[in-house]
């Protein structure tokens, strides 16, 4: 069995019964009951998801990961290519936005190269993955092979794995990679069955004629890479990119091993959908922080039955809606442990 | 001139300038402009307020203020009065769950017995600024008299002119009070025009036959005290609370002093809207933190020309929302210090 079809064969159900606990805890707490409204669900989320109601505030990461796309080359973004792996070395040095909330959130920042098209130098803050010098042009065939998607997803499980044997019990999903907003709308499309138009928005802020042509270019993709029913893996493959499927075996390792993951905007939610798409089962570890502007990232968040905590008007990425969220996982988490019972501060119910 | 004239009269305009110059800072830091949607334009709003570009992590507090109101009698909550007072201990011994959420930002709770019907025992941790034992039933006369509103204005300008002398740069509104959403609904229909039926909610849980009744109550309310729309002050008297009128009295003082204030629920946003109506240029140094469930809250926002930064389904008040909102607070000022810029991080830009 490769490490991919063994971390999908662990994936467990939800420990309903952890949730029915923290419920019942949660309503002996004193206030009205229920009226901490979404705290309180996620709350109870979290029991499911790590099957015990005894919940502690979690060790954080967020796993930020890079990769290029050949479909850049087709002018499809605001920015050139090279911001990539400059970006990549601003993450480095603790100058982007997602350093500066994962620090407010004591979150530690995992910056995992898995296959930006320069190279890299050697930095003891990345963490080299590289499958490939980024992928294909999407509207020209595959963006890597199935050998390759294999190995990205694989490289994400081991990123994943490791942090959780070093304690981490809290992941946030982070990307970085100039035109991955288009390889996202073309899994969105071949996901959900939703048109191109549906699910292709401005990404980093392209103009109303540059959004026609992205369109176009998701279309040819799907033209060109049909997508499989039945083989989400030859679909993530085919539209790439390399962050997001190295995104997705990042889900499954955490759902395998009950650590919640926090979704950030819409290319981390299309690699949560892809890994959904691989192993449905996954799907309940998974907790959506935020709806992004990005057009399409309410179609994702609807395949995976999964409504935002926040709704900021994030279009960043870099898991800058996921290290926000993490301030309310743990809110959560103290209301539970911390809050007096209506027995113990002697306050009348109901 | 009184304390609260001269409060009014000392509140400035916002600093537009000071405004634009965030703006343009936020727009050399690494990441498209804008991406960062509402945490941008709150750091924009925390410069107009404090009327300084160069903003610091501000020292936080709370101010739950309590009081008791006689229409309780009525029977429009779902529990008993007494609650009122067991709370203001539960939040003295950081039982409730504004203290979990305060304590998680850092923020300070203080603790304010405007006017809770029973007395409260003596504690270092409860203020004591008693205007009276509770306010007289809505459905009968006036909650109080005119010179008790001016004198709890005045008490919660006090509270908030000591906190922010102490050094506080952030004021969050949260308030306890057994039946003080029926007092809350009663002004916003008296400020916005708005039905009975519309500000009206079920509080801390009625049923479908006790919210026909509290709909009903409030009805009468407006009936034994119609609002005078030149005269906010006597709608607050009529109306009620003292907890309200604190609350609104902390709000001015805070506007007076360029220290942004974070509204809460229904309940502090009634009082933030008694306090834009007796001194329109407020309402500028006010920041919605959430969107409750309670029916009216909108309608409050709206005529505040607020919008909420969360939406987490709460119904509790305390200051719950306001202090989760805190984190967004510092989240937007950190990204103002602390982000690289694309000149001083190498990075391309658009």
């Amino acid at each position: 069995m490769t490490l991919l079809e063994a971390t999908v064969a662990r994936i467990p159900e939800p420990d309903l019964c952890a949730a029915r606990e923290v419920r019942s805890r949660l309503d002996e707490k004193t206030k009205p009951p229920g009226s901490l409204g979404r705290l309180e669900e996620l709350a109870c989320a979290l029991a499911a998801i790590r099957g015990t109601p005894d919940l502690d505030p979690p060790l954080k990461a967020i796993v930020v990961m890079a990769g290029d796309h050949g479909v850049a080359a087709e002018g499809v973004s605001a920015f050139p290519q090279a911001v990539t792996a400059q970006m990549v070395l601003n993450f480095a040095r603790s100058g982007a936005a997602i350093n500066v909330l994962s620090r407010q959130v004591g979150a530690r920042v995992v910056v995992v190269d898995m296959g930006v098209s320069s190279p890299i130098p050697e930095d003891p803050a990345i963490r080299s993955m590289r499958v490939r010098a980024g992928t294909n042009n999407i509207t020209l065939g595959p963006a890597m092979s199935r050998d390759e998607a294999i190995r990205a997803l694989e490289a994400g499980i081991s990123v994943a794995e490791e942090l959780i044997s070093s304690g981490v019990g809290l992941l946030g999903l982070g990307e970085m990679g100039i035109a991955n907003s288009t390889s996202a709308s073309a899994l969105a499309a071949a996901f959900t069955g939703a048109s191109p138009e549906e699910v292709t928005g401005r990404g980093t802020g392209i103009d109303d004629s540059q959004l026609r042509h992205k369109v176009d270019i998701v279309r040819r993709a799907l033209e060109v890479n049909p997508p499989d029913p039945v083989d989400p893996l030859a679909t993530l493959a085919g539209l790439g990119g390399l962050e997001i499927a190295g995104l997705a075996g990042v889900a499954l390792c955490s759902a395998a091993c009950r650590i919640p993951v926090l979704l950030d905007g819409f290319i981390a939610t299309a690699a949560a959908l892809a890994a959904a798409r691989i192993a449905p089962r996954a799907a309940h570890a998974f907790i959506a922080s935020h709806l992004s502007v990005e057009v399409g990232h309410r179609c994702l968040l609807d395949a995976l039955g999964k409504t935002p905590l926040l709704a900021l008007d994030l279009r960043l990425g870099e898991g800058s809606g996921a290290a926000l969220a993490m301030h309310l996982v743990d809110a959560s988490i103290h209301i539970l442990r911390e809050m007096a019972t209506f027995a113990s501060a002697g306050v009348s119910g109901a």
